[in-house]
């Protein structure tokens, strides 16, 4: 198990991550709470998969009031395609954090993690709330981050640090993510918590707008889970007042920066995954269609094979563009990697010294693709990783 | 090599396979024509991606006309992303077949399939013309369906019968395809005849809709290639009046017939394929949102590794639904495999003996996997394959 990461406390939150037994592996940290003194602003961000696991449903019903007091997460255990049943644990679960706390259920958000179909288990909540509320301490929140871990090599947390009319605020962004694998983990979740005063309206606008600008532009296999969620408290206590104008766009400045941060060490946790490009298309009319063409070539299985085999392969990269259904002109278009270029004006530049320096890029752990499709305005990027025999091992071999 | 299959004749068409040098390897077949006694009604539907290779824009242009009296195709090179000069070599190339046939180059269509990236060579052609032209034979079928093959593993035909007024047509359909490899095939062609008298209009609107029921709903990895073409040609030497209403649709039928059929032979042929899978959905409320669906899945890198593992996971099967962007309810949908439910009222059905009788089910090379969403009348079909070793094999590890 990796050591749990050393963070710095933002002033407002308590955190806990304890054993609690959902987890088959004895001892295996699986349960976590983030704790505010009292309902601050909080806002999420959930699945668009039309398949919803019970914790998502019934978070979105809490989070209309956009306040909260505290987050239970379980890792083990997605609680999804699980029905009314699946339903009444997420409530139930909640419920005693609630009592614990002296707080009403409505206040407490729930987010699961794990094997979808299986209902989650309330004795484990039961048993272990005490030692939960009792490990709460604004020191915890590295023990936080190891609770939600389902298949991740390690934690995966960022901070940051900004100011607003010499006001200093903090911002931790925690989350996990890896894929869903073995046989159904579903899959990311992150929470970002910040001292800073900001309302329930404008911390959620600023969580989506930073969401759709790092989760929402990345890439492991195309498939979204059931429980994705983001979820975002703001305590205030750092001082100021409210957050509105150039403060408001300096907080969606800081969880862009910690959100990206997340969403970068999910894809290169990807499964299987030994390298991480960024896929950066530009020269389009509009951003939009840049972004579809981006997030085409981002989920290509000839593309990230290609990228496995180190191939600079132009014409897969063109072709994977084409089918984007955003119109170019491929006789003026520019591909890169890295600064190789290797296709220019309808023509390849590969060469036997082009070609072995454009290998070398892509032996990197982490590097660009770019794609100049025209002398446009309109630009976007998506990260995405690699498919390798790894993945298919993961995906498909368990079983035997 | 495998051998020409012997394939019936069908009045008012010649057709020929050999050699002409364009693939590397020596006597490789690499160069056919379909050839019409005079011009008839000729159709085709090409590939929707944006990244036109050079045949594919001179065929569409010339078949403005719905008429042609050859098709001209090589494989071994796709004359894609060539810009000008790849233009010219199209030109030049059917300009050759023109001449020998007496008919003008615009009476031609060429098709071209192979690796990307490298203008066609005009030299064959010329070399090789003569030969072409005096192995022209009805019975030649066979050799062309070998000179259309790249990484197939062998030839692709359907053939069907149909009457109509108590006149008898017959149909015959030749195709390749086998995904897009080693490294940039450009990728899926087919070829229609028919001794039917139908006219241009109704012959396009023939092809159009059963390519739409069959080649555009199989997936082997979900990318589209440069060059895929599909080009259908009418003699109308059996006689009989132009078919229209009850005839026309009786043509569709068969159509669809030949080029189910294909496209089915090319999905079993899919890189490293071991299984193909045809992914049922139906209850939604319009057939449309059926196949946005029934691709999803089709499509999904955790669905086709969970058949690559012979894993009846309907977790996965119902979270690629669930991101499809149509509504339906979990806890009123059923899963199946083959004849074994799996889901069903939002519960699993799996015990140790339906999750022996599903893996068994997904053991076979050829199943069904069903998905009832729902109590509505929309459904549709799309045909998939499962992800192992030899794709990531084929795809990534040729350059080691």
């Amino acid at each position: 198990m990796s050591d749990a990461p050393e963070l710095t406390p933002v002033a407002g939150f308590r955190f806990a991550g304890i054993a609690s037994g959902i987890k088959k592996k004895e001892g295996a940290i699986d349960l976590g709470a983030i704790v505010a003194d009292s309902p601050v602003p909080t806002a999420a961000v959930f699945t668009r998969n039309r398949v919803k696991a019970a914790p998502v449903v019934l978070a979105a019903q809490r989070l209309h009031s956009l306040e909260a007091r505290a987050v239970l997460v379980n890792s083990g255990n997605a609680n999804a395609a699980t029905g009314t049943a699946g339903m009444e644990a997420a409530e139930k679960s909640t419920a005693l954090l609630a009592e614990a706390l002296g707080c009403e259920p409505v206040d407490v958000v729930p987010c699961s993690t794990g094997v979808i179909g299986h209902v989650l288990p309330v004795a484990p909540f039961s048993r272990a709330m005490g030692d939960l509320v009792g490990a709460l301490s604004p020191k915890g929140a590295g023990d936080f981050a190891l609770s939600i871990l389902t298949t991740d090599k390690g934690p995966k947390v960022a901070e940051h640090t900004f100011e607003v009319d010499e006001t200093s605020y903090r911002v931790l962004a925690i989350g996990k993510g890896a894929g869903m694998v073995h046989p159904d983990m579903a899959t990311t979740l992150a929470f970002v918590v910040t001292d800073a005063p900001v309302e329930g309206g404008p911390l959620r606008a600023v969580l989506r707008d930073a969401t759709d600008a790092t989760f929402n532009r990345i890439s492991v296999d195309g498939d979204t889970s059931t429980n994705d969620a983001i979820v975002a408290m703001a305590s205030g206590l750092a001082g100021g007042k409210p957050l509105t104008g150039p403060g408001e766009r300096a907080l969606l400045d800081a969880f862009t920066a910690v959100l990206g941060s997340i969403a970068r060490q999910i894809v290169a946790d990807g499964e299987g995954a030994q390298h991480v490009a960024r896929i950066e298309v530009s020269g389009l009319r509009d951003s939009k269609g840049a972004l579809q063409v981006a997030r085409t070539v981002a989920t290509s299985m000839l593309v990230k094979t290609a990228m496995h085999g180190k191939d600079p392969n132009w014409g897969r990269l063109l072709a994977a563009a084409g089918r984007a259904g955003v119109a170019f002109e491929p006789e003026k278009s520019q591909v890169w990697l890295g600064d190789v270029c290797i296709f220019r004006d309808g023509e390849s530049l590969l060469s036997d010294e082009t070609e072995e320096a454009a290998s070398k890029v892509m032996a990197q752990p982490e590097y660009t693709i770019r794609l100049v499709l025209g002398s446009g305005e309109g630009s976007a990027h998506y990260d995405t990783c690699d498919l390798g025999h790894d993945y298919v091992t993961l995906n498909a071999d368990y079983r035997t």
